[in-house]
């Protein structure tokens, strides 16, 4: 059996991940494939009690090094417990964050640096890492103002600044374009049709899937 | 204002470790100082949430690296909220487990080796470390017996077989013999009179602190 693909979804707020995430998931399942769809933090029933801590807009207190560790704890227990056995079963992977989001909001945003995560990222992951991440990118001003109207509750990380969110973005430009054999930015500010078609390029060129 | 000195206290499940805690206490306050007790996994509001999802028997599935995380989670919070500003004003800080309850439950009882605890421990505490730890060590049997005579629910951690916890102890007596300037063991087999004569004995021989 052929071991599966890992993609993740990366990008600022309001770039249409989650839309982006159904639609691959119908592609690839239309290639016949089997596709276990999963998000971050979070992603197993222990990652999901974690996820609530960390999104808890009450732990304002928490220190930047806590959640950076509970972010890789959930991580550690969803790669062991769910990724791995999905892909060493021939299932593809798509989930909806990864590392990528570790260095995006806690090294760039929050001004941890790259250089404190990847110690980090090496002792959890070993090595392992997706075989493609879409950098879903758009303006920091149109990102906001689809969230706001979702008119969902704003949690934790959304009642950040705009400077916050700029430097999300620039962290995530700045890591695909110095690994681009596994990063794809897609332009999300486009309209559905032209992002759906830069997926379908995407997959093709870097996983060789002609969907 | 002279900072103030860390005591931690490890040991296997039944050692006092509380009912000497309480005594510490009582000893360096009747000396005038401000004494800050605390204990982990916990200490602080986020880290006794995680100190839920980690004693929580449900969560069986629990990757080891998974555990290893947020008790290390839970010790930055606890570290940078807590016990690093009660020192530097001047409190002296007694903490029921510490770090090297980390070496002892995870490094050795689960397995993972100390060399895997290590870079985790570096990258959160950065040399920082206890003034002295004290070590009560008693053989497994007398321990396990004092737990059941409590008559309290079993957690996560008590559920464990005897190998388990000869493995604790052991870890415990080497990390102490590795490093006699900052730990000392009390034979906590011992009466309540001569325990308490023992630790009175480490504070001044350590700490220079005459009770």
């Amino acid at each position: 059996m052929q071991q599966g693909k890992f993609i993740t979804l990366e990008g600022s707020e309001g770039a249409g991940k989650s839309t982006n995430l159904a639609y691959i998931q119908e592609l690839l399942q239309a290639q016949g494939l089997e596709v276990v769809t999963t998000r971050e933090p979070g992603g197993t029933e222990i990652g999901e009690k974690i996820r609530a801590l960390l999104l808890d807009p009450e732990n304002t207190a928490m220190h930047q090094d806590t959640e950076l560790l509970l972010m890789f704890a959930a991580r550690a227990q969803h790669i062991f417990e769910k990724i791995q056995p999905a892909l060493q079963r021939g299932a593809w992977v798509i989930s909806d964050r990864f590392t990528d989001a570790s260095y995006a909001y806690q090294g760039a945003a929050r001004g941890m640096g790259f250089a404190r995560i990847e110690p980090i990222e090496n002792w959890v992951q070993q090595g392992f890492a997706p075989d493609l991440t879409l950098v879903f990118d758009l303006p920091i001003a149109i990102g906001m103002q689809r969230v706001k109207s979702r008119g969902a509750v704003v949690d934790r990380f959304e009642q950040e600044q705009k400077t916050f969110f700029e430097n999300v973005r620039n962290a995530y430009l700045e890591r695909a374009e110095a690994a681009p054999q596994r990063y794809a930015v897609v332009d999300a500010a486009q309209s559905l049709v032209v992002v759906q078609s830069q997926i379908r390029q995407q997959l093709a060129s870097k996983l060789g899937l002609i969907c």
